[in-house]
């Protein structure tokens, strides 16, 4: 595979399906019968909290990863994260026998330093404000000659998050729509061009907190917005969208929905009670929405991306 | 299907499980590689918490509300219980189109009534005592002429049971054992039959709460014991064995293990953070026997019956 500095085209991701297979889980397609007859719709759940670490983002770093060359490969992935991206690329590195360097900021909770280190990663510390994130990367590329994966403003990551709505599409039949949460937006760009790829007909909504409504605005407005707060319970999606993915969110999307955050903690509750899984609660935002648009999603076929499971149970919102 | 009268044979557990088919769920399988290396051993999690009403107890009811005669049927079941098998009898007489009569206590979960009430059983509430229980259900019976579905101590019930160890044995290939919890002993003793039954040479073990122990006791000394404290978190395990059931596990288990509270606690939250899957403490018991006894499941295929999924996401443990 090559490196992509284009907007991933069909045949991209599924050359990059074919590739990061070997890395990945092909995760389940879970329904529910009962959050069925509330929404009036069909639900299908494509359910990435059973993806390795826990989360979609193994899917993105692994494809960045293979496409490095063997001497970039050598010199190992860098990236700043204390979410989900960091433990992706710190396994991806590990599976390819490579080093891997993760910027996090020193306010972790400890069992995410844990997690990481225990993919084999060297952790490296920093003061938790963005600039301080940067700086320290750039050193730590600057030592080491690693190469940076960013979470989501990357084409190579765009094709890899993309293969989880492929999956979903081949595994069901006939989506009216299908519909994934806005953080940076790289795994609803990646899911809108599977959709117009691989199942064309079939809309791609996206779903945002209120509270970090930075896509919603920028989806509205035509151009790029940035969050004021990033006060939500949805910890996984209060960064703001990249240039990348803005660009294909603005011409691939039908609509973004936004959620307040009642809706986002009893969509969760729904689903650990009613499915019996673990969701994070960004990984709620998209039933939420379902639930507050009936006018939209009823008596359709509704994909569902569940992003990821990695929740902290000494702090759950109920 | 005629009323089982005596221990099922091979042949009474498969004919239950094709009448039962179009009542339950065929669970799926989970393996989770990170609590494999920590058992030392290649664990199956047969995922009886994705089952109908969220426990296996719906193939037991099912098993026996099948058996009765058209006029039986007709008048309905009946049961006392505040937990699972309330439900799977509630679901059991709705899918047949029959009335049920659930006998609750009146300190039951508001949550629990209305799940009850919400399958279109009738709910009685009583004291929270077990005399209470059983008088009432005795007036039910009388009025109703509905038939009592007792939730362990019944060979229908115990022929349903058996079918989660048929599935796990049919979906795995070669366990060297199966461990399932002991409450009033109907998985158990379902259990132990279909590993002798369908895979000879299986060894099966059960799992207790210390505090509960009956079934421990009762099994070292070869005679029946009672619990006399009910102090478990595994609300489901509470219950002493019934007859049928000591008669059963008394001869077809290799051996029971015990467990403290504390690791139970531990091994549900390794499940909710390993597997991404919410299951019951009841259900957590047999992992936390395997983490605690790795003489004698190391390097071993282990078969898990995960037996549940209802738990109140108010009252958690962590």
């Amino acid at each position: 595979m090559k490196l992509l500095h284009h907007i991933p085209t069909a045949e991209d991701i599924r050359v990059t399906h074919e590739f990061i297979r070997p890395m990945i889980h092909r995760t389940p397609v879970l329904t529910c019968r009962s959050i069925d007859e509330m929404a009036g719709a069909q639900l299908f759940f494509k359910c990435e909290n059973f993806q390795k670490v826990g989360a979609f983002k193994m899917r993105g770093a692994s494809s960045a990863a293979l496409r490095l060359s063997d001497e970039e490969k050598e010199r190992g992935l860098a990236t700043h994260s204390s979410g989900n991206h960091a433990q992706a690329v710190a396994l991806s590195a590990r599976l390819l026998g490579i080093p891997a360097y993760i910027v996090m900021p020193d306010t972790s909770p400890a069992i995410k330093k844990a997690a990481t280190k225990g993919y084999g990663a060297e952790v490296i510390l920093c003061e938790n404000t963005l600039a301080a994130r940067e700086s320290t990367l750039e050193k730590v590329v600057a030592r080491t000659g690693a190469t940076f994966i960013h979470p989501y403003n990357d084409y190579n990551v765009i094709a890899g998050q993309a293969t989880a709505a492929k999956e979903l599409i081949e595994d069901t039949e006939h989506l009216g729509c299908i519909i994934a949460p806005i953080g940076g937006g790289g795994l609803m760009s990646g899911t809108a061009l599977s959709a117009r790829y691989f199942s064309p007909g079939t809309l791609a909504y996206g779903a945002e907190p209120e509270a970090v409504d930075d896509a919603y605005r920028s989806f509205k407005s035509g151009a790029m917005q940035e969050n004021t707060s990033i006060d939500t319970i949805a910890d996984g999606l209060r960064t703001n969208l990249g240039e990348k993915t803005f660009d294909i969110i603005r011409r691939e999307l039908e609509d973004i929905f936004t959620v307040s955050e009642p809706a986002i903690v009893a969509a969760m509750r729904l689903v650990w009670e009613r499915m019996k899984i673990v969701i994070e609660p960004s990984c709620a935002v998209p039933l939420a929405a379902v639930l507050a648009n009936p006018g939209v999603f009823e008596g359709k076929k509704v994909g569902v991306i569940l992003t990821g499971g990695n929740v902290d149970l000494g702090r759950l919102p109920f």
